[in-house]
């Protein structure tokens, strides 16, 4: 092939290929795994171009919402099947947990514990408060259901999702300040808390009362969870790292160990009834890069070394610092790649589950802005406990409902507590809190620098 | 938490966390998205466990296959379910077509183009010579067989599969020799004549003949998918880089679109009925480090640049040898967290696949044994047309079926072609050509060093 190829050419070459390929090229569907591979390269694709949002000081995950709500919403067959493909659905599973995987990697076990206090605080604030919200002014908006659809309504607004909120701080850089410490620990209560309102709403709804034994096993499996992760994490890790490096010290076997931890745990958590992002926070929390010490550094470092000595002294100096830093956030850069591809899938896929015309019933959106009025307001209670730190950030970063409150509010759909109607509303409700906290956390983090 | 804990603590914890926490989390299938998330730990961590038969001179892809056939047969309800789970075997072809598309990376086109002739021959060898042994030996192997039995039984010979092959290279480090270019080359075109050996047959089967058309018909769509995208690519991807480049000129940007156009080949190639992984070995070959130059360098690269004139001379030179080196290959290097990844899934799947009962059937175990010499003899005929190459070498790499040869054996049984006791022995000769050669190119390898 030559170098150098005249335009004429390839546009020539461009109208036969596409004569030939097009009808077969263009009758996909999404039905098997390439039709997955060419979605795989279509959001990957979308989803950063719509990074260019940060141009406008926008958290780059509002683009891929955004690019997800346009896909979503096209009206093309192909990516609505996507939406509702599991294998798509599971690559977006598989993001969110790498991303929480992720977070828990950059923050440090010791400067969460720090703030444990506030977190708890916060926490109960913010399902308590929207839970009482819930049951208050869901015979207002929604009036004439049963007593069972407010429970539903309540526990929804109650929700909290981390997945946005952590993007966003990740995306900004300020995972290490105190409101994101605070945020994330109450996350990580929420789901705990969340779990109990849902196990005894639910059990309320379908059998009329609670077992309080249920309850207690309920709160004792996710507490030894929590602790236990992170208490025997800490102390497991370590020697297994030591023992497989033993087998294989490069790079792939340690990449592979923390990734399986990671999962491991995610998957572990979901066994009990948390989240699975949850288990991969606690996962990437008392992962720290000292347990890694036994495996190869990456092969720059491993080249440039030998160098040091022969380099001047203060270049010498400077450059082992940035070898040093390098190495010891290698386990945790490893992940980017993975990040890179699926990360934005979880975010896309989120925004394409958005139905642009739930917006265009009049009645229905009333409804839903109303709920979200409430469930923003119920959220930003928590503020009240944050303490020292910026109360607006601590609020907005709770306010977002995500996947779970779309959980909760299926299951009530499923238990016949909340009808359609109900149903769409909430789900109205929990797109507008996932879409308006990027823009509005972004601009309180940039006036009010922490 | 206390920098150190006891082994005493951790004993008592895990006792306690095992009793509450054992019920729920074993009673585990891989029915949602967390089971796949457990056996991805496993795999991963198994996988790279039996990278040890590396010890032993073997290479790493051995280890996996005998891996998987180990957790295959384990009789383990969890595992058989993944060996029949969609989302698992999606997450396998994604790891073949990555590794790929890594191996076409760590290609030259220039190189490949340079054995083009040899590769056609040893190709054409290798798809007619295997097609008429079987066609030969089919009626003493499995008498009282229809002729279209015979015709299946030898496209299935005829199949060539590079995913093992292309592993054994790249585990060697050979990648770059004669015969591993020859062998590459004359894979892909090997995909395009087993495609057309399949439309044929499958014709002759199901119509009772064959529509001239329709070949030519496959023939100029696979022809021109392979030049058109190798030449197109060539053109218009740097031109693609560039304009994205002024989006967002990070890291992120640069592997996504490397890898989304890797990928987007992928499924225009199974489109067009070729195997995925022939588009994404297409796209890592016409994909050159220069296309991704508007893209910013490596992290640690950009850190040490400003240094290079303050290291003595000596070590100044080398120093930006090693930073020039390695940003140029940084675009193959970030593929390389997802390959530890989903690579060894594709191998641990693919030996999950063998059902060990199968060879305790002693006349379908004699059987699938002279398939298996008849289809290894017919493929090493390919290395008398390899010219000044290693014959061995270039024979032994295009026996393994691997998973084409399934696909073919598959389409002969929905054809009624063949019966369940071909099939059987069919596949048992499939899996017997892909276990035997990585230890015998291995040590191919190692006694005659290219």
């Amino acid at each position: 092939m030559r170098a150098k190829l005249s335009t004429f050419h390839a546009a020539l070459a461009l109208v036969a290929l596409t004569a030939v390929l097009a009808p077969r090229a263009f009758a996909a569907g999404a039905d098997d795994a390439a039709g997955t591979f060419l979605f795989l390269a279509l959001a990957l694709v979308v989803a950063r171009l719509a990074g260019f949002v940060e141009r406008f000081g926008q958290p780059a995950v509002l683009g891929e919402l955004l690019a997800g709500v346009l896909l979503g919403n096209l009206g093309l067959s192909f990516l609505d099947e996507v939406r509702q493909d599991a294998l798509v659905g599971f690559l977006a599973e598989l993001g969110v947990v790498i991303l929480l995987f992720q977070i828990g990697l950059e923050s440090s076990f010791a400067s969460l514990r720090q703030v444990g206090a506030r977190a708890l605080a916060v926490a109960v604030v913010g399902v308590v408060v929207p839970f009482a919200l819930g049951l208050l002014v869901g015979p207002l908006l929604v009036p004439g259901q049963s007593f069972n659809a407010y429970l539903f309504v309540g526990a929804t607004l109650a929700a909290t999702s981390v997945g946005i909120t952590g993007r966003v701080f990740r995306d900004l850089g300020v995972l290490e300040t105190r409101e994101a410490r605070i945020v994330l620990g109450a996350a990580v209560i929420d789901d705990v808390l969340g779990l109990i309102l849902l196990a005894v709403v639910s059990s309320l709804v379908a059998k009329g009362g609670v077992d309080p034994a249920t309850v207690a096993w309920i709160v004792a499996q996710s507490v030894l969870f929590l602790v236990g992760a992170v208490y025997l994490g800490r102390l497991l890790s370590p020697r297994l790292a030591r023992a497989l490096a033993r087998v294989h010290a490069g790079e792939g076997m340690k990449f592979t160990l923390m990734l399986a931890l990671g999962l491991a745990l995610a998957w572990l958590a979901h066994q009990i009834g948390l989240a699975a992002i949850v288990g991969a926070f606690a996962a990437g929390l008392f992962l720290e890069p000292a347990y890694f010490d036994e495996f190869e550094e990456p092969e720059i470092v491993q080249e440039i070394r030998p160098l040091l000595t022969r380099a001047g002294g203060e270049a010498s100096s400077e450059l082992r610092k940035i070898l040093d830093r390098h190495a010891q956030r290698h386990h945790a850069d490893l992940l980017g790649p993975l990040g890179y591809v699926f990360v934005p899938v979880f975010f896309v896929y989120t925004g394409m589950q958005v139905r642009i015309e739930l917006f265009t019933h009049g009645a229905l959106l009333l409804t839903a802005l109303a709920l979200a009025a409430a469930a923003i307001v119920g959220k930003l209670a928590c503020g009240l406990a944050a303490g020292a730190a910026r109360r607006w950030v601590v609020g907005w970063g709770m306010v977002p409902r995500g996947e779970v409150g779309l959980i909760f509010a299926a299951i009530g759909r499923e238990l016949g507590a909340i009808d359609q109607a109900t149903f769409s509303a909430v789900v109205l409700m929990v797109i507008l809190t996932t879409l308006v906290t990027p823009p509005v956390l972004g601009r309180l983090l940039k006036r009010e620098p922490g």
